[in-house]
Formats: structure tokens, C-alpha cells, sequence
């Protein structure tokens, strides 16, 4: 058991480590084709805003569930990449002022105070469209019809009808709590959509089959259901500092999460439930979606 | 020269009604496939933003360049629409208070004075977002490939090395005004890229040769500059009730422009000449370009 937990740590790591890499050489100082320049200012608050340390966990499921079913793993680094671009964007304006106001992340000044609004408002626009630059490039090594599905898929995940459109619901929750369906939506639109969106990534990656691309969105929207209770368990009970950033401040809001309307034991249970669910649908690929199950628990009882 | 004129504001009109109308349908209340809902203030902000009146230039720039070299004009009405979102994304984030706090545009609030900042942010995230969906949706009658070259050019154009990459340098000459070189980077960037954008795409959905490409991205780098001297001028010169929205402020915030430093007669020379050479640049085909080059002209002489 501590064989396998420690090698999955040291996967998610190096998965971590090559994911900052190639995000550090795409923001790089030279342009690319098309573009007319890089402005040196803007690059600083996008590296900033994307080469934070993370643990790069959506970009992990896009190559480990691209691994299950025998996809190119290069592909899947860069689509984690653009995934990852996608994610943190989010972060850096979910943090501007008129949003959450978050001076903190991971322990470093948000973009927004480390440079300023407007900087950071067109980091993140920038790190948005380079998602898309990143699926499009000719050194994606993937069909032009993957990556057709994947920019479509990744612009639904994260658009109004998913990700964006999530946090507009966040920011009504605030004026009005809404009931346990408005929470549902909410959560499955502002976190849920990615996370299954890097799982169903890896079906695309891997030209995979309609059954085991069904099943690798199930798995994504059973991890993505975990990933959100264990934040709402972390919210209440997780101590500022191991968070890097402030903790305890949904209930301060008033914002409605499942965990407030049922208790946190009812989470607990909850989650041994997803778990058990997502590792049932990984089932037909045996032991080659071992790190994959290993990933479902490691979501569900993480601490930080 | 009546009847010509007369026809072009015409047939402007009729494709500015068309892309009005798809971007209407695009923006209703029912979610797509893989939409989880679309929350309602959200989607009353986007069209706010976007469902404005406009003139449509770049989607009417995609539309002809795409009729001069034989493309369909179905799949050119979507993706100007596509580019119509860019560019309105852009100005709801431009108006923001961190950006050039205005509160007026064509006559109405702006999207974050008549919603609030959050809002106004996550409309202009949503719409950049819609432009990839609709670019890579099945309903774009394109093939994989010419989908996966739009994205590229189109997140190329907008993102750090273009459009965004160009208001990042437009707020830094308000610290510290750029010389000539500088104004020319700035000014490609900020408004050129999507232009030359507009009539290359015309050349990837008619699936022309790399000759008719790059005539029409020169085509678009010629108008991209007469556009933008245009737009000097008109801010040197207009009133603002024409404008629908405040003028002179170029001047007032001590930003350079071309026209600032070598006057106005320089600049109605230089657009004289840039009109010539668009012109020509066209010359291979014909009449059928007839409404393109009427296009360089209007876009030289625009008065609003």
C-alpha cells in the first residue's frame, strides 16, 4: 500500500514537472508564426498565473486516461497543457476584485496584485485562447478531426454552458442561496465540466470507441462530483495554511454546498460511494487503469 | 458612384442583419449538446454585449473575401459571426473600470454598467470561448482541417501575439508613450490581426492556394492600417454624438498614433496610398472583387 501510494505520487509528480515544462518553453520570448510580438509585461503575468506549482491534476487525468485505452502521450501532454491554461485563467479572474477579491493563491500574490486588473483581466484572456492555439497547433501530433472534437469539447466545458457559466451561477449563489438541484448545476458547471472533460479528452486522444469514451465521461463526472465535496469537507475544516489560500469562506458567504445541507458524514459516505462508482466503470480495462482508480481515491481523500 | 455606393450600404446592411440574427440564434435560451444550462443573467450580458447594432465590418470582410475566391457563404456567415464575438469580447473587456472605463457604447451602458464587473468579465470570457465553439461546431460546414486552420489563425489573432497582446501595449504607452516602431507593433496588434484575420479566413474557407492566401492577408494588412489611421483621424476630429461614444480621449491620455506625430494631410496621403494598394492587390480577380475594394474605401473614409 505505501509502495503504491508513493509511486503514484512520484507519477503525479513527474506528470507535473513535464506539464510546467512545456508550459514554460509555450511562454517562452520568441513568437511564434502569426504572431506580431510577445509583450514582456503580459508574459510575466501569464507565467505568473500558470507556473504556480500545481499539481496539474486535470492535465494528470487527460494522460492517464489517455494511457487506459493507448493513446499518444505527447498528445496528451499538450492537451493537458491547454487544459491546465484553461483552469488557471479561471483562477486568475475568479481572484480579480470584482469577483472573489483573492489577494493569495498557493501561497503567492494573485496576478492581480502582483501586477495589476487590467494585466491580469488580459493574462487571463490570453491564457484562454491559448488553450485553443495549443489543440490547433501543428505540433499537436492528433488528426485535424481530434482536434475538431477537442476544441469543442473544450470550448463547452469551459464557456457559458459550463465552466464560465458555473461561476456566473457562483456569483448568484451569493445574493441567493440556491436549493440542491441550483447546487448540483452549479457544481457540475464550475468544476465538474473540466474534470470530465480531461477524462473524456483521453477517449479522443486515444480515438477510442463511443462505449469507452460513454464510460471515460462517467468516470470524469464521478471524480469531478468526489473533487467537489472533498473541496467543500477541506472548505470547512482545512486549515488556512496547508491551503494556501483562504479556507472557510463559502459558509462565510452563505453559499450553499451539499456538505452544509447534509453533513459532513453523509460527504464521507457520499464519496466512499463515487469512488466506488468510478472504479467500477474502469473495470472492463483491468489493471492497466490501476493509476486511473488510484486517481478516483487520491481525489477523494485529498487533504490540501 | 451613387447606385455603387448606394448597393455596398446595402448589401453591408443585409449581412450585418444576417450575423445579427445568427448570433441571436446562437445566444437563446436552450443549452446545446454538452451545455449543463444557461444561466440566465449570463446570457442576457453576452447578448448585451454582442447584440449591439454594429456595423459587422469583420464579419462583412470574411463573407467577401471568402465570395472573391468561390467559398461557401454559410460557413463564412459563421465564422464572422465566430470573429463578431472576439471582437465584442474585447470591448466588454476594454470598457472595464481596470481597462479604459467607459460607460457609454453606441449610445447604450456599457455591459458592466448596466450589469456589474463580475458579470461584464464572465460575458467577455463566454463570448471568446463561443467563437472556438462555433468555429469547430458540426453545424460550421467546413472540413476538420479547414476548422483546425481557423482555430489556429483565429486564437493567433486574438490572443497574446495579437489583439490581447496589443491592449496589454496600449495600456503601457499611457505610462510611457511608444515612438513610431512601437505605435506600428501596438497598432497591428490591437487592431490589425483580426482584420487580416477576417479576409485571410476568407481564403480558408474557399480552400484557396497559398498565393490567393497571402494576397488576402496582405488584402487585410492594408486595411487593417487604413483602419486604424481612420480611427486616429476620426478621434482627432469627430464629435461624439456621431461616434456614440467618447472621442478625443487618445489625445487626452497622451497615447501616440501615427497621425500625432506626422499630422493629419500625412495621414489622408497615407490612406490614399493604402486604398491604391489594396486596390491592386486585388486587381487578379477581377470584377469579382468589386465589393471588397469598395470595402478598402469605405473603411478609408468611414466617418463613423
Amino acid at each position: 500500500m505505501k509502495d503504491e501510494t508513493s509511486s503514484f505520487a512520484a507519477r503525479l509528480k513527474a506528470n507535473a514537472l513535464a506539464v510546467e515544462t512545456l508550459l514554460a518553453e509555450l511562454l517562452g520570448p520568441d513568437p511564434c508564426t502569426d504572431e506580431i510580438a510577445r509583450p514582456a509585461i503580459l508574459f510575466d503575468a501569464m507565467r505568473h498565473g500558470v507556473l504556480n506549482g500545481g499539481k496539474r491534476l486535470r492535465p494528470f487525468l487527460v494522460s492517464e486516461s489517455t494511457a487506459v485505452l493507448g493513446g499518444s502521450a505527447d498528445a496528451a501532454l499538450r492537451i493537458g497543457a491547454a487544459l491546465e491554461c484553461v483552469h488557471c485563467y479561471s483562477l486568475v479572474h475568479d481572484d480579480l476584485p470584482a469577483m472573489d477579491n483573492d489577494d493569495v493563491r498557493r501561497g503567492k500574490p494573485t496576478v492581480h496584485v502582483a501586477f495589476d486588473e487590467a494585466t491580469a483581466i488580459l493574462a487571463g484572456d490570453s491564457l484562454l485562447t491559448l488553450a485553443f492555439d495549443i489543440v490547433a497547433a501543428p505540433e499537436t501530433p492528433l488528426s485535424d478531426r481530434q482536434k475538431t472534437e477537442l476544441v469543442l469539447a473544450l470550448a463547452r466545458a469551459s464557456g457559458h454552458g459550463g465552466m464560465a457559466g458555473g461561476q456566473a451561477l457562483d456569483l448568484a449563489a451569493e445574493r441567493k442561496t440556491p436549493d440542491e438541484a441550483g447546487i448540483v448545476t452549479l457544481q457540475a458547471m464550475k468544476t465538474g465540466a473540466l474534470i470530465r472533460f480531461a477524462c473524456e479528452a483521453g477517449a479522443i486522444i486515444a480515438d477510442a470507441g463511443i462505449e469507452d469514451r460513454r464510460r471515460m465521461r462517467s468516470f470524469g463526472e464521478k471524480i469531478g462530483l468526489a473533487f467537489q465535496l472533498a473541496d467543500d469537507l477541506l472548505d470547512l475544516t482545512a486549515d488556512a495554511a496547508v491551503m494556501g489560500k483562504a479556507t472557510g469562506k463559502d459558509a462565510a458567504r452563505g453559499k450553499g454546498t451539499l456538505v452544509a445541507l447534509h453533513g459532513q458524514s453523509w460527504a464521507e459516505r457520499e464519496l466512499e460511494k463515487l469512488v466506488a462508482q468510478a472504479e467500477e466503470l474502469l473495470a472492463p480495462y483491468g489493471a492497466r487503469s490501476a493509476v486511473l482508480a488510484e486517481t478516483a481515491r487520491f481525489v477523494a481523500n485529498r487533504r490540501s
